[in-house]
């Protein structure tokens, strides 16, 4: 998989807050790395961002223009694959923006577009723990739910751009009402804002919880967390069904792909020792035996630095 | 999709009865077509049927035998894809079998070998009712339920080759014994086989039923459907609960892949059109919206031949 041709891409991550750039070579080095405060949220201002921080990455690497081969965004929200424009970005408010034009027009280079999850899938595989596996499925549970799907060596993104969309299949018909506005999505129970927000209202409702306390500002699924730790039997009880709805849902996921590796990522089994390993016990349990058999189940080794190595191997295809 | 240079391939497809063979051109026109009934089921005996209905065809097909470019065979089984050997066909009493390499040493080419499900995905991609479609999944509901799935314009067979495997995800944890051996099984309740053994079950527990004239010598899903229409209370209980499980299900397979068509196939689903239809609302209603707006929901197109038109496609890649 390396390229040591002396090309290079460059990856951007467009956050809610900040964007950051890098300079990427073929085989994944990070040759630049720059990061910019979002000011507004208009699609015309975001790309004066994105195209100011693109270009400090650029000039950091000190390699010349013209073996930088291609621009990749990755981009929380829905990305129509063939035309890279934004469906909707809720972090930002757009629906419907053309900022793969917006962005190339002020770069002068071509621009790729695809969503976070996806781009971080892709970095995993190129350039972190999925390195060498041809089918790799990365499940994310941070505040939101998601997945990023690479198969046959290549992101899948779908017939639209929207395949991935771990976080809204159903567990419970007709059961919470998610962010999403459907209802019984997997998101709802296990989504770290869902999380806290549930015992947040079982609280509400008169459950006795140590985690009362915490309500003010906000309770955070970080508290659920330390409150299973410190045996309150809310946060345990909630705690463990989104760990079981999590593990079913993944363990399905890998009958039906058959991934070589599963990374499982995001705040929240990153935060949760306890519930990573339930979820790694679960798959191991309710996957088909063939699909189990010779799956390495991992964790994410890009960090932070993911979003832009991903969207930086959006280019070579 | 047409390769109109005079080529063609060998499609085989291997059931628990018979094996047939047919020759193909590359726009999916058959040229011959040819069955043989299975003596003994030895690997031996049926790679010895293999190459005699195989031969049968190519010389059927009165084209060039040098104009033979490849012979791909469909098994109702797992497969392992690198190798392409047979994990496990409980239709044959098979285990770890090498049918390729006996076929391939009769026949002196190589062999390909794939699920019988991938197999039919891959002809109504390449020449059924997915036609055209480069993200595609068949969901197949006969006296089993499995799918294959053509993403990317490509065969998905996942890492060990057994992606796919749809009704071995869990519906119900800790529920109905399937004949996988493990528990909870969609296919432990929407399989014909295993609908017919419920409303069995059920009677024998003493649930009065109009099916009861109907027990012996066995009850079958087409009992159960005609139960349904004839109003009988536990056939429409148990017809009901299959199709909410599977239109679940289906949805969210939709979600995760936003594919651009879903094939509906098998023979629980083409016998009764009540649940066709409630599983085409279900996906509308449950799968994610954006992975629902633009997907077809198709019957497949090419019935009995699937399984030798989509061999037929396997050395085409």
């Amino acid at each position: 998989m390396a390229h040591l041709d002396g090309t290079f891409t460059l990856g951007l991550d467009l956050g809610g807050t900040n964007a950051r750039a890098a300079a990427v070579d073929g085989d994944g080095s990070l040759l630049s790395l720059e990061k910019r405060r979002l000011r507004e949220r208009t699609p015309e201002a975001v790309a004066d961002v994105l195209a100011e921080v693109a270009t400090a990455a650029l000039r950091a690497s000190e390699r010349p223009p013209e073996q930088c081969i291609g621009v990749g965004v990755g981009i929380a929200g829905q990305i129509e694959a063939r035309t890279h424009r934004v469906i909707v970005a809720p972090n930002l408010g757009w629906r419907d923006v053309d900022i793969a034009g917006l962005l190339a027009a002020r770069l002068g280079r071509p621009v790729l577009v695809a969503n976070d999850l996806s781009v971080a899938a892709l970095g995993e595989v190129r350039a972190g723990a999925a390195r060498g596996y041809t089918d790799a499925i990365l499940v994310f549970v941070g505040s939101g739910v998601g997945s990023g799907l690479v198969l046959g060596g290549r992101l899948h993104e779908g017939a639209r751009g929207v395949a991935g969309e771990f976080g809204h299949i159903k567990v419970k018909p007709d059961g919470r009402l998610c962010g999403c506005g459907e209802r019984g999505c997997l998101e709802a129970y296990v989504g770290g804002h869902n999380l806290a927000a549930r015992a947040a209202e079982a609280i509400a409702a008169g459950r006795a919880s140590s985690l009362q306390p915490r309500l003010a500002p906000v309770l955070m699924a970080e508290d659920v967390e330390r409150g299973a730790g410190d045996g309150d039997a809310l946060a345990l009880e909630l705690r463990a069904e989104a760990a079981e709805l999590l593990s079913v849902a993944t363990a399905n996921l890998v009958t039906c792909l058959n991934p070589g590796v599963l990374v499982l990522g995001g705040g929240v089994l990153l935060g949760s020792p306890w519930m990573r390993q339930k979820v790694e016990e679960g798959v191991r349990a309710m996957a088909s035996r063939a699909s189990a058999a010779e799956l390495a189940i991992v964790d994410p080794s890009l960090a932070d630095d993911a979003g832009v190595l991903g969207a930086a191997f959006l280019p070579r295809g």
